[in-house]
């Protein structure tokens, strides 16, 4: 098995966080950044740790870098050296770059300068942290796609003592519980005769809408 | 339905997400930012949107601050103002407090002042992504717990044309896939007899070990 090479531009939270865990899943990377404070932190976990400005093309070529098969752009507020670094990424011909936007106009300039992926970190975090927030219920919520959603659920007392087919969520909802959290297991596909218990935690998927019907109703039976 | 009252305070990236997310959930939402020019780009979306250094305690309690269900900081780079913010909010009496990390250090404090949950948009965001760019069959992967998460497959050659029953992942790797995602159709909870086609792309749970072994084989494959 061949390890794959990555590059890894801007050692912010985001790109620090990238690097961290392509290395435990044992991938070479590089990282830069053009602060030396900050590559230092790196040194001693990545494969390599360069100090260099992005946005200087001849520092890009000499550093070998469309040799790599994947480079993540992680430059956050600077929005300039995002535009710049991934431009010349692509006409030196890196095959597979990922860039992270601040937004939609960014995005849009990312995608026609030839970026293969686009991230938005800070805005799908947000959006996940929401429908947390707005039920105590609602431990978690993760899109799948566009229309698809996972939420997890924290068992309230109507709930609890039933069994998968008595309370029916499918028919009522739309909606599949596909794993019951229960303590520090985890009971995946669930048959339909399982009986939930007080504190279980209810994973299910369904349709965006189906899920979001269903956080109001949880929400009015809070009240 | 009583609508839920949010403060959020901080309108960068995450914090606009949070702010645009709730509203779009029906929720009420007051939201704060030093910067009169970013308050200014959230006065249409929310229900009240204030200019205001919530570092300053006579601030925050003529804003009625300890009325609201649950108050959000999502300042970033400024760590001291994250922390001043924080203390005040539990200190005047606000039940609960939702803030986001820099670091492990920042989170510690953050605990001892007394912040109810702690989040790390960027640090989990770049784990997430690790994951999915490791491998070009791991479309995405998802943390559910400490110890399972959830990750999407592209379905590679080997396993098209099979039965669920007949890729047997559960006895040979300890997985169970929960839903089949099909051109725009989600198939979910499918049964032991389904024919896996090519395109497709399988939603499958396990153990952090399980998975991450899962990906490595996926991984040798591909080569
Ligand atoms: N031209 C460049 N070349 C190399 N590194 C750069 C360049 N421009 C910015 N960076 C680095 O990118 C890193 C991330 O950027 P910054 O911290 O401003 O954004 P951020 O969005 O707040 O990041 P995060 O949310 O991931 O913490 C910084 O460490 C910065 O030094
Ligand atoms: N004391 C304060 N009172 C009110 N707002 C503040 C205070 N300190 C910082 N902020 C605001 O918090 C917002 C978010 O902070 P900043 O952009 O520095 O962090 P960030 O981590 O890069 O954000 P994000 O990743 O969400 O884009 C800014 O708009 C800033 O004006
Ligand atoms: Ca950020
Ligand atoms: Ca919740
Ligand atoms: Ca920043
Ligand atoms: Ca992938």
């Amino acid at each position: 098995m061949k390890r794959k090479e990555f590059v890894v531009i801007g050692l912010g939270r985001f790109g620090g966080s990238i690097c961290r865990e392509l290395t435990n899943l044992g991938m070479s990377v590089l990282a830069i950044d053009k602060k030396e404070e900050v590559v230092n932190d790196y040194s001693e976990i990545v494969t390599e740790a360069v100090v260099a400005d992005t946005t200087d093309e001849s520092v890009l070529k000499n550093l070998g870098i469309r040799n790599f098969d994947h480079v993540i752009v992680a430059i956050g507020d600077d929005i300039q050296s995002s535009i710049l670094t991934t431009l010349i990424l692509k006409e030196i011909g890196v095959k597979k770059v990922t860039a992270k936007a601040l937004n939609e106009h960014h995005e849009k300039v990312l995608k026609k300068i030839g970026a293969d992926q686009i991230v938005h970190p800070e805005r799908d975090m947000g959006r996940r942290l929401a429908h947390n927030l707005v039920s105590s219920n609602v431990l978690d919520y993760l899109e799948l796609s566009d229309k698809h959603s996972l939420v997890e659920i924290a068992v309230n007392q109507s709930f609890a003592g039933k069994t998968i087919i008595e309370l029916d969520v499918r028919a009522r909802y739309g909606l599949n519980i596909v794993a019951i959290r229960r303590n520090h297991d985890m009971i995946v596909s669930p048959q339909a005769s399982e009986v939930i218990l007080e504190g279980d935690i209810l994973v299910v998927i369904g349709s965006n809408q189906d899920i979001t019907r269903f956080e109001r109703k949880m929400l009015q039976e809070e009240d």
